[in-house]
């Protein structure tokens, strides 16, 4: 078992996410106070730092962070117990673990909720060179973003997303909500985003 | 009866509608001179910071502020008594008495205006999860965000405002002009804009 | 006839066009070298600081200007010898001519050039609010902004600018290439661009 | 033959390209890592630097600059050996020798793609003033941007970007890809890329 995550190492984490959610929120990936990012910060027993919720996403401190647990729960040994958890770090922590990422980013950016609206079984890509940024070839190789339907209910996300689950398709859209994005760091997770959001701007836009 | 309003307390306020001014700027809401942004200072009798007129939004200073009473009318006391209220302050009044709303912000960022021209009865927004940013449930929970026609008399747009009015939708938009949403403080009333702001262009470009 | 303009004069009206041209570069409407700014420094005879071509309009320094007569042609007294005004300084000076205008800015900005590509003989704006912000009524005034064919020939596009001229709108698009808006000083010429785009951007969508 | 380039050099030529590279990332041109841009610093042989490889482009070093042959690959005496050059610094190396260009600008920016997507022949550019900014006519004078498909065969991209190329039309659009742009310098390369952008904007909506 894992040494225990210290309020240094937490609060750390909270200034890499909170970095990360200024770019974010800068590009108008999160709005009003949506959206929200996680690191992996352990793996046995699974222990995630997430961004604390009601904040707005431009303007987080270190100390906007939460410890979650692989249920996307608050740890008991939180150091900042004030904080609450977005709802949402369930599917993060369920994330993390089916796919072994390092880092989740959700943003309720514009291009990919319209492309679920359009393609509600799955946004297909193909043939487009950006498809490199996601691990993905330029040439043959077709990726289909999967769309599952908006919940509150983390574990029915969790399922739908387990269920449709590709280990070479990094992203999911949860339709008339967001996009979830992943890889083995933040830098990765945000790479991917920016390439993603790209080409669904390129489909939606060649498709009119 | 409450304490008179300071200059000091005035131009806190006027300093931070101006950082928020500033921040809708440059997201390219205010464009010219156009909007302004209230903040309530005292209850009864009801007592409002307007941003001045005819001032660069993206410019101001914390002297760039009225006090004005529950008609828009810059009150007599007035500390900076050479500016001028927007003649608009008498509707940012009407909402802050009305809707009890701590702050109320208006400024003329194209995409409501549009969907008034689209839907002059109420822009529908409903099953969308950035409705929880403006207190509404993501799912089977219609808001009606109602348009009021355009108008220089602020009782006649206060009324066409008051007569549609539900407590559980803080936004209004007057058709060819622009948004007015609100909250309890400031914060809250930026963020509620900005996921108006993405519930409505959502709905234009989903619905083109 | 005027005192002559000092080259301390005219570095202090170059630094001011600066500004507002970084801040114009900065919406993406001075892509590569594109437009130009003037500000009238003397009356009679007409003297006017105009940016120097060539130069990206992000970056210019105050020392990126030109004093140009009432032809738009460098006068010989010039300060910086070295420095070119822009063909384009005599529409500049032609406007402010018969416009009596104390700034003039010409922008490559899109939507105009878009808008008078749909409606070549000029583009109708009325009942908006917007429309203040250039001097005119938000309900029954209805603004034409005139649309003239592009020409190389300033004193061409000057004769067709003066022809269609109305002193109640003060801005002109040039078909395939840009806009031209002028008040009083820099920042009403601003604001008008500003609202200008906003109007226009609004009747292109709106009209789709 | 010309003095081989000193690391001091090479480090100047990669505090250059960051910069550029940092303004084009922030436009959203080089999302992700995505893209990349190069400066020519000896004739004979050719070598020039480039920027490295998988690296966000709005985050560059100077240390982050690689030098390369006529064929694009890393020459053996490379201050910086750890670097890796991206593949298509071969196509950077074929432009640079073919157009003589000073400086090539690669940026995946989405105008052009959908551009060359609706136009796979070329794409047709005429009668606009921004053409100007390309070294063309604002009148009569009809510029055909070359659309080549995709490939990962840097020589094969070279070769159809030559059996295409015109002295007269700096720039070239890879089908579902990107942009390639050049000039005499870095900042007449990114003027003109800024152009082509704006002129291809015109066109899609115009057209529409």
């Amino acid at each position: 078992m894992s040494e225990p995550v210290s309020p240094e190492e937490l609060v750390t984490a909270g200034e890499r996410l909170a970095a990360e959610s200024a770019r974010f929120a800068a590009l108008g990936w999160m709005r009003g106070t949506s959206g929200n990012l996680s690191l992996r910060l352990r793996d046995d027993p699974l222990r995630l730092a997430v961004t604390a919720s009601g904040r707005d996403k431009g303007e987080l401190r270190g100390e906007d962070v939460v410890l979650v647990d692989g249920a996307g729960a608050a740890v008991p040994e939180q150091p900042n117990p004030d904080q609450r958890p977005s709802a949402e770090a369930g599917l993060h922590a369920r994330i993390a673990a089916v796919a072994g990422a390092g880092a989740v980013v959700h943003v309720h950016v514009l291009s990919p909720v319209l492309a679920a609206e359009r393609w509600p079984d799955g946004v297909r890509l193909r043939d487009l060179e950006m498809l490199k940024g996601l691990g993905r070839s330029a040439h043959d190789d077709e990726m289909v973003v999967p769309v599952v339907p908006n919940s509150q209910d983390m574990r029915e996300l969790g399922d739908a997303f387990e269920a449709g689950f590709d280990p070479a398709t990094p992203a999911l859209i949860v339709a008339r909500h967001g996009l979830y994005v992943w890889g083995r760091d933040l830098a990765q997770a945000r790479h991917r985003a920016e390439c993603l959001e790209w080409l669904v701007s390129f489909r939606l836009a060649a498709d009119r």
